[in-house]
């Protein structure tokens, strides 16, 4: 039967033991979307050809808050991320713009936090930037879409 | 007209001089949901009873992120929080719990990105709880509900 | 004979090279206590029954400080942490709640200063929590209890 | 009566409001000791005249630890800080290092949290340092000594 | 006579205490260079026209790095920043990018140190991003451009 | 041909997945200098024979920026340092001092990025140590001497 594993026999909470675990290469892919007006979506859109990129900076901001995973979330395991990619698609009919974050890393808990990590923070960055235009944006369809590694094998989440 | 205010006039990203700005009392609250399977939902309300609380963990998450906000956020304004508060109800319907951060602050510039990394933290921790369980769970609807003081004055998200 | 090993032989302070050392699973547990009024220990005990828990809180503060440890102690090697146990209990003759803080690794040093940090956090949590009750509370005792792993072995403090 | 007012009426733990507080001159001054061999002790004290000083060490630690406070201690507000001292006594009949640590800030909440942290990582850097040669070395005695500023005035530490 | 102020009558370090000095509007401006070779330059100036653009990386490490120089520099003050520009500028025939930090805020120490480390860690992602073309990049001329507010005054750097 | 790797194949940014590259030892070296006024220069030197020391809290502010380098500079792997170094000299012609800093790892990416954020943060703290008694120090010629190593194998900065 399933279980939160965050707490043991007793109820408290704890850090997982994991010093057991095999070191294997792990991958989680995440994604989310933000949905703006028209003419805030407009806006963030041209921004690809001017120099005031909205995106390039929300990509930073994702890239560099998987780093921050394990300071962020408290029962979540520190781990040396090997490579991360923070992308985006315009959603053109729904006014959104979807964010997708892939983590790598070689090690022992899989890497599905830093992923939903990276597009929240991606997300959050972009509410803050376009806020004097839009406060009425809401960020939301944050899930785990694959996660590849680790003793629970391959996930695809079946939406 | 309205503008996306984080570049200069020349397009190049900054964090925009409020010098001149008056300090002033500044609230602003956020909410968010996170959405999961009937089992997953029936132990993390159990978890109120029992010793064993996501809801405590999540809430603790939610605080510690409100003050890291400008640490995350690449052109936020650091700021003295002067109160934080999260919480959350069950969606009895829908099997989601319901995130809500409220924060304050005295000082020049508003709380809106405070509240929202706050109530995407504490979701993202009740996903790293829950995760074992249910790894389908989806974080959705984090928007801006209401917000209090400064040049812009009272907003309410008419949802 | 025994030597200040974070000095190099002119004196100066480094971080000391351990790069030739085995990666092996490492365990070190450390034990403290904080002292205070009959009244505040009260009250701090009825929090396991009630809601509002400042054991579950201290306990959540030294997990993460333990995640913390090479930020705080300048000549610590940062450290993949596998493990984090913090837990309780309470000298009913003394009005003293005792922390005890385990922690794992696989790596080239020990974590020794882990399980003291995680331990020392959780004493100043719960002097922050109760302090508004009680400002003479005194946190004591603080000690490596056991250490396993590495090329000193096995150490146990022989109190 | 007396209340844990981390926790509101309902026992949910929150960052207490202070937004109605004055900001006001305050300090707090925390003490500490860590006990020791003889041999350690000796080692540690001649360090003063050699260049390989543990005590300038962990003074850095306890400074730069006051500035980490808000980040350690899960509902404390953060303070900007206008003044921190950390020092240190030889007791040479126990074979222990005093510490004392002094904040100071203007704000709306106190500095005893950041004055017992100081102490605190001032504390665990020695210990740090001095592991090779021993061990068994003990931190204890950690209390507020002083606070001025602020609504509850100026306390004492009657010890 | 001046002095180094970070160490008091007995040659300790300490973070200066300025709880007496007033809160006063200051500015700083820093600026430093990057030299690299031909091709190296060429590609990073062809990067403001193509979307891979290593400027406004650095731009955003600058502005970021700005908000962590209290937790950088030992003895420094935290400050509540409230404005940070980063500009750059070619330099054509020494195929050398200049970089320059303004820094605002409203407080009792100056930001000098903040529009430094800015200017520094700017120069860093600069290289970081440009290394595997060209590992001998040199990073030189850091300095204070202009200084204002607090009771030095204006200082002008007569280079 | 030499290419950004930071940009993936479209120009976005992205940590560099270095998923498949061995665990090697890695070694780098860099250098600076900062060059001030006779009398700071003075001032400084005779710090190492008075308790009043700059060096040893530049010292350490080096070694523990160089734990800090994924969080400062955006696109830089986390990786766990077996060693840090961080050296002095006097040029007494030029009144500079001279930072030499030496950086450890195992692990799949470099530590060149850990070395010149060491040296660049040791001489920034001695800007911030001595700017009371000399505002014009100019901080430069901060490059990579040396790299072991990794697939590009050994390299020498023929300066």
């Amino acid at each position: 039967m399933s279980e939160l594993t965050h707490f043991d026999e007793q109820g408290r909470a704890h850090m997982v033991d994991v010093s057991s675990k095999a070191d294997t290469e792990r991958e989680a892919v995440a994604r989310g979307r933000i949905s703006m007006s028209k003419e805030t979506f407009q806006r963030i859109r041209e921004g690809r050809i001017d120099k005031g990129d909205v995106l390039s900076v929300a990509r930073l901001a994702g890239i560099m808050a998987a780093k921050k995973t394990s300071d962020l979330i408290p029962l979540c395991h520190p781990l040396m991320l090997t490579g991360v990619n923070v992308d985006f698609t315009f959603d053109e009919t729904a006014f959104a713009v979807t964010i997708e974050a892939t983590v790598r890393t070689t090690g022992k808990t899989g890497v599905e936090m830093e992923a939903l990590t990276a597009t929240s923070a991606a997300a959050l960055t972009i509410y803050d930037m376009a806020k004097a235009m839009d406060k009425a944006m809401v960020i939301g369809e944050i899930r785990l879409v694959e996660k590849k590694g680790g003793k629970s094998g391959h996930f695809i989440n079946k939406e």
